[in-house]
């Protein structure tokens, strides 16, 4: 049992049935084949040989099917994590020499290991602290960054390397006469060929035809002769086995991008592997193991040449129309690029850069989301505006960063709100036992002699003094004749110890002005926290109701009880 | 009226009455005999010459009680400020040299302008975010370093200035041959004198007799000779007027400093100003007005050779207890110490250096709060670890990271609890609408074809996939005869995008099963989002009831009709 938790391959493998291959192998060829031109595609982005981009299509990929949870994702090289892995070493080393190569696989290892740690601590939970406007903004801006990036790949001019979006753009005009026309017809060609293609039939795989277009072209017109950049030789072969190179230096530099990449790319496998497993039901998603499955994959393939990987979107979804049942998709995704790398890297040798350029550009494009963008305006500014800064920052400062103050400027948000929180004064609704908010609905009975007051918050230290100081304004406002404040308690969630000090404060304060005070509606936890800290003496255990009107009720019965035993008895 | 909430002291003056003038006196001049040893004792403490203690005990007290609404705070010099002061300025500067001094008054500067800037910007609630068991953990552990840095001079011996509680001992105990006898006796000669008559009774001024005694005792026993330090030559004359020097180098390595000295003064002084006002109640304390006056009265310090200064806790409760009336207490305070200035400070060349330290060290010794560590362990466990943290992080760390270390993990803890916040499954209690937790009560009456869930949290991106996850499994568990899911969500005190995303998706959910979506006791302001978020269409307005019974109700009615309309028509 615990052994298939962490082996989750052992619950399907030994109950796979043959009808099962046809879809696994269907799926697990066409991935494979989507693989090649997007794993050097976003090498390429990475900064990286495109090699590269094949080697880690290989081993991670068949360890995360063993140590896995989802049976349709389709793990490998991604743009997202590529450009963060650029961004993260290009700070440290020069693109392309063997430093940046080296970093970049060490770079593998320490997401792994901070994957795995966090998928053994049950630290997964902590992926929910990147919202959904702050990821928006983020992938926007990645993907202006990613797409323009490729920009010098297009062209075929020599742009030097940027995170700015103006400084690409400022280069990319200030070269326009440099432009080198084969080159830019060529990229031309292979985005209308994908994108054409996709509008015709989804399951053709554009890219591999684009790739195929961009070879012939380039050897059939020998346009290597009018400066077209090549892909060039291919190493063949399998990715040979390697420790990935270590020190504190490395470490300490590589740190807050492998940090970055760690979340960044476990968020995006989660999202899509949740989203497919809703649709099958046979098995269920594990945040935490998903973490140990993607941690093992990067680390196990960090000593096999591979640089960072997680869960791709666009060939998940992709693996998963093609009928993927299992883990053995994946399986034969890798086998075929295996293959491809001991065969057929020969082929690649007239592949334009341009091509893989194309592919990126029209990939990233799709994530740019205005729709979200304008959604939120309407439904929730203060998210539009988390969007915008998210955004704005990445753009302006870089991915980590941006990421970083989307991060801190949700919590503070949420913080922020809680410092003020919603409460109400309430009413009762004539001829029923209920109350409600007193500025909100009208002719609601409201009585000199109570104070019905709702907090609508968890009453921790950030908030006591507003809610001592709003208790007493109210107190205050009814004057002389008020003998009874309710604290209607239903939305109050939690309570500190500062909440429970205000609280007695509150107590105190009302009984030092002769006023009766009653909690209705009182949460469990709530009335757990104050049994420990001994104020369910203080408040006294008859001052607790269910019910608002069960608080008002007992008064009134009080005060008749009151009435015959002391006036009327004195007065017979 | 503008114009009075600027300047409250426009609020009592044109009202001072003549029976106010008696109190009025009484208490100004025990505060200002309370104000010479301790302002003496506090500018030590902060690694400043005694006379310095004097100095901020003018002007600032003087433009506090035109500006500040309290009307017994009894501004000044305080321990805990003079500690931050030594704190931040004993890293840039020799103590005690001209630079230091420069360094004390420009800080005081930096800290009135942050204030007086938090005030007019109505900032006032970040102070909040300093919750209880962080002070107090905090006090604890600097009223241990400040009472440990004044061993040096109790003993008399050179132990070499540090804020590290082990590094001071070790040196005392170190140097325990070098002790001089003669300073060690005069100092418990101070402290045993001070405390024994806080027994007999609080009215008399220890401290005062405590200097009279060290310096009787120095002069009469020609104590010098044998090696004990005294103050020697204090200055004579008021403060000068001079402008801070400033420069960005300065207010870069002072701002960290300035920062908390502004928050943690405000802090105290805020504290025991609405302690004293509650009592009162003929004025109010207005947090944010009271920033603008300890600002003001920074700043006008500043120019005026002051170091930073706040309310502090002792002397304004002496001055309330001596018969404080209104801030005219304050003036007449500072106009005592002013007279001292002019005239007296030849009296204070004998007064040993170990008597400041007995003053000190009895004054802070009481700071240390081990009942409240007690009382948290039972009441409230987390914020008894965040106190212990608080206290050994400011121990091991210093004082401003101490500070930052606690508020920090006080945000982190409240956003960890809101990611996994509490819920319920809801079960009848029988013979009434009302519904409880069914794992906190027996006997509740569970239907299979209905589910009822309550969620006890704010719905945002922290945890929003813990709910989707939880409600997904209730669901499940319910199994087929599930009809009806009822959202009881009087305890979902706001929402955000991605809460309502979330929403949505259940909503979805359920729909796929053929299950009804309903929402119970919706809160004001989330109805409110959930309009401008457009899924109020998307739940149907149908599907909102006030209480959880009326969805019951509603759905057994349509059960019913259509039992009529379909199931008994057919069969007629």
């Amino acid at each position: 049992m615990q052994l298939k938790k962490f082996l989750p391959i052992l619950e399907w493998l030994p109950a796979y049935k043959t009808e099962d291959l046809k879809g696994d192998l269907a799926a697990g060829l066409t991935v494979g084949v989507m693989l090649i031109p997007q794993g050097m595609a976003y090498a390429m982005i990475a900064g990286l040989p495109p090699i590269y981009g094949l080697y880690a299509s290989t081993i991670p990929l068949i360890i995360y099917s063993l140590f896995g949870t989802s049976r349709q994702l389709a793990v490998g090289p991604v743009a997202m994590v590529s450009l963060l892995t650029a961004a993260g070493i290009g700070a440290i080393a020069e693109g392309g020499t063997e430093t940046y190569i080296a970093l970049a696989i060490t770079l593998a290892l320490f997401v792994g290991l901070i994957q795995f740690l966090l998928g053994a601590f049950r630290l997964g939970f902590l992926v929910n602290f990147l919202s959904h406007p702050v990821i928006s903004g983020f992938t926007s801006a990645a993907a202006l960054i990613i797409g323009l990036s490729q920009l010098k790949h297009l062209l075929g001019v020599n742009i030097p390397r940027s995170h700015h979006i103006h400084e690409i753009l400022i280069g990319a005009v200030e070269r326009f006469g440099e432009i080198n026309w084969a080159t830019f017809l060529i990229g031309l060609g292979g985005i209308a060929l994908i994108m054409g293609i996709k509008r015709i039939n989804r399951a053709i795989p554009g890219p591999l035809l684009a790739v195929i277009f961009g070879i012939l072209a380039v050897w059939g017109l020998g346009l290597t002769g009018q400066g077209v950049k090549i892909v060039g030789e291919v190493p063949k072969g399998l990715p040979s086995f390697g420790i990935p190179s270590l020190n504190m230096e490395s470490f300490s530099a590589l740190l807050p991008a492998a940090l970055a990449i760690a979340l960044v790319s476990f968020m995006e496998s989660i999202a899509v592997a949740k989203a497919i497993q809703a649709k099958h039901k046979n098995y269920k998603v594990d945040a935490n193991q998903e973490l140990i499955g993607l941690g093992l994959a990067n680390i196990g393939g960090s000593f096999f040449q591979s640089y960072p990987v997680t869960g791709g979107f666009s060939r998940t979804a992709v693996n998963d129309q093609a009928g993927a049942r299992t883990g053995l998709a994946a399986i034969i995704s890798a086998v075929l690029i295996a293959l491809t790398l001991l065969f057929l890297t020969g082929l690649f040798y007239y592949l334009p850069n341009a091509i893989l350029a194309s592919v990126i550009m029209v990939a990233v494009f799709g994530l740019i989301d205005i729709k979200e963008a304008v959604h939120l305006w309407h439904a929730d500014r203060s998210d539009f505006w988390m969007l915008i800064v998210t955004f704005i920052g990445t753009l302006a400062l870089g991915i980590e960063q941006g990421i970083l103050i989307g991060v801190v400027l949700s919590i503070a948000i949420i913080i922020f709100r809680t410092t003020m929180p919603h409460f109400a004064v309430l009413g009762k609704i004539p001829g029923k036992p209920h109350y409600k908010n007193i500025t909100r609905f009208d002719d609601l009975e409201v009585r000199d002699d109570i104070l019905i007051m709702r907090f609508d918050a968890r009453l921790y230290f950030a908030n006591v003094n507003y809610f001592k100081e709003k208790m007493e304004e109210e107190i205050a406002r009814k004057g002389k004749k008020l003998k009874l404040l309710i604290l209607d308690a239903n939305s109050i969630n939690g309570l500190d110890s500062s909440g429970m000090h205000a609280l007695e404060e509150i107590i105190d304060f009302c009984h030092a002005q002769g006023i009766e005070f009653d909690l209705a509606s009182v949460k469990g936890p709530v009335r757990d926290i104050l049994v420990r800290g001994g104020l369910i003496d203080k408040i006294g255990e008859d001052n607790f109701f269910m019910r608002v009107q069960h608080a008002v009720d007992s008064f009134d019965e009080k005060g008749k009880e009151r009435y015959e035993k002391y006036v009327l008895q004195t007065n017979e």
